[in-house]
């Protein structure tokens, strides 16, 4: 047994229905002490790749202990296994269908375990709702203080998500695309500093973007710094390259949204450091001390 | 005085207004310590059969005296009663509207309070937001540890709410109807295992379930388990069986929705056991321990 | 050092993306004891009128010492300071743009920092989310108990925000407007007690209200009092005026919404008693003990 722990929630569960609610209920019923937050239930419906994106840009602000439960599972009920994995400072909770990659990619440690020791289930178990019986209840018994031993046996054969790469032309170009598009319209896209430092720097670089027939010259360094009738590129909060427009949504005006085709071209830098992998790590800069 | 409780919430509120946030903030203003939990906020406006029927699916995952506050209130401001309610496990604040009603159906005991002690209101009460003035308010001198018998006397001719029954024909045939959409386009219809045990069982039943013009013969284990253009029928982990469709929306591709009927004949086996009440009771078999 | 405290939010940020989990992750990384609690997350993009409606309904209702989050900010990353204010029993943290001025229109002490401490932030700070590196953290410090002063010097030239005032013609008339629709269609005006003090009390007076070309003459004192086919007015909860149907949403019915005029005309009943200020006070009459 040991301290008490903070348990989160990624899900494409939506608020509609008492889903959430009651996975909270379960983790409750097991350890009442448990601090619960949702991270987002808003993950588009069996969108594994948004989901991995989601747990990846929130897991890191949260204490270290932290227990993350993500549930982005069309797979639920078939024979994909509930799996638990562990990094340095977290544990992890969700489906072995890729939704935890994007978190594999930028952790040295990640050790992977298939969660089988069903006396930490909600029996019987449903073959519909695994955020209930399994993946809640089992966060409710970490919390609790069960060690991840006691749940099942270390694997290697884990599901990797094929993840969106921004492809290199050369010294000076690049091609990513839209992964997200955020509340206000701003376009997420996969390039991060690691594919183009120039764009994530202090000097200002030349360079051309091509986006659904509109081509953006402009770096802003705020939001508010843009024109009015303009799109701007902005080094976003997220470790990726957004595109934006002041006050007003840049996916409507430009009829672009997530898998949008992202060119660049970038003069006088090279663009090209040393990428390390496919995956993007996401933003080292700004992770919390 | 006694531990500190949990205190959820289930209401027609949504989340675009600060109601929810004002009715946390009223809890803890009265006790500190208590621990929130928000069911959901988006039962219908109005609509006091779906917020039954939300706080049916979710009460029992959370530990025992946790406190439920449900906030579906037609009346408000009029001469229906608040009322506080006690099972075995749980005690519930709700306006005298029938919203309890299927929590009535499932608990053995049920003993009901009008709330009267204005002592424990937030003074004076506005006449359009007793989830601020009563409600919230009750629950955080009930978490703090006032006894319930001090809100009010007992009644007996508390609101019970006329409920869409499963009608049988027969003994293999019946009739029920659609209680709800979730999220991922699932319809949920109010036929339990008790209405039809053949199609919650381990074998196969032969059956043929119409809905809005279509015939289901197949009933699946999972979600995943339905072909990529079928609709199927499963035994929901509510406790109801649903009408499905593979990563879709089966109440958009059937039309079909609330209040939409469903008739099934099953072969070779009786629909009919022994039906207790015409009050359907939610899931015994997936009870949390 | 002293005792943990209650955090709060109120944003333009949706839930749609994981910018509300992320804020609560860096606030528990600071203080994982912090009670956190959401507001609303739905204030339209850069409403700063709406954010600082919605903040002066919530915030009496907490605790003493809850330190309240304030961020529409649409100035994020340009010179716009981050500030702090003391009011007699909460904390406020918030971007200088006038977000906060409802809350001053009601606090006889209301005191402002610049938030100068870097050390405080976390670092690098983004130029797009401040409300992560700034005003979360920030609040992480507070709660544990980090005192105000630390966080920056006292200003006095902190922005005002220019807001709807009520127009008083002779004795029994004024022109005001719609401040916000609730998410059930009521139309709540910027018309309170202290504006029209005859439509808030006890006796029933003679009135006719004109909005989007209708005549209302009649007062409810409750939603559910309203006839089947009636437009009428109440006096809300939050102390201000509003225009309701029976069970619908007048703002559709009506074709009304934020901005629309509100002219009233009272007959046998001064309308103007001792006004103040043109900023409306938020309803004394309904505060909590």
């Amino acid at each position: 047994m040991s301290e008490s722990r903070i348990v989160t929630f990624t899900t494409d569960f939506g608020l509609s229905d008492p889903f959430v609610g009651i996975m909270h209920g379960v983790v409750l019923n097991v350890h009442p002490e448990t601090t619960l937050v949702d991270i987002s239930h808003a993950v588009p419906s069996y969108d594994v790749l948004d989901g991995a994106w989601t747990i990846a840009q929130a897991y890191r602000f949260f204490p270290p202990r932290t227990v993350h439960v993500v549930v982005v599972d069309p797979g639920v009920g078939s024979a994909r296994r509930p799996i638990m994995v562990e990094t340095d400072d977290y544990v992890f909770i969700a489906p072995d269908n890729g939704v935890l990659s994007l978190v594999e990619a930028r952790e040295p440690k990640f050790s992977v375990r298939h969660i089988t020791s069903e006396r930490y289930f909600l029996q019987p178990v449903s073959q519909t709702f695994h955020g209930r019986d399994i993946f809640a209840r089992v966060a409710g018994w970490l919390s609790k203080g069960v060690a991840p031993s006691e749940f099942g046996p270390e694997i290697s054969d884990y599901v990797r998500l094929q993840l969106p790469v921004v492809e290199h032309i050369g010294d000076n170009s690049l091609c990513g695309e839209v992964l997200k598009v955020d509340k206000f319209g701003n376009l997420i896209t996969n390039i991060s500093a690691q594919d183009a430092p120039a764009l994530f720097g202090t000097s200002t670089p030349t360079f051309s973007l091509l986006i659904a027939g509109q081509t953006i010259t402009r770096l802003c360094g705020s939001y508010a710094e843009g024109g009015e009738e303009e799109f701007f590129a902005i080094a976003g909060s997220s470790g990726y390259l957004e595109i934006a427009a002041r006050q007003a949504s840049a996916a409507e005006k430009l009829g672009a949204g997530v898998g949008t085709a992202v060119g660049i071209v970038i003069e006088k830098a090279k663009v090209v450091g040393d990428i390390v992998s496919p995956i993007t790590p996401v933003g080292d800069w700004d992770a919390p001390k």
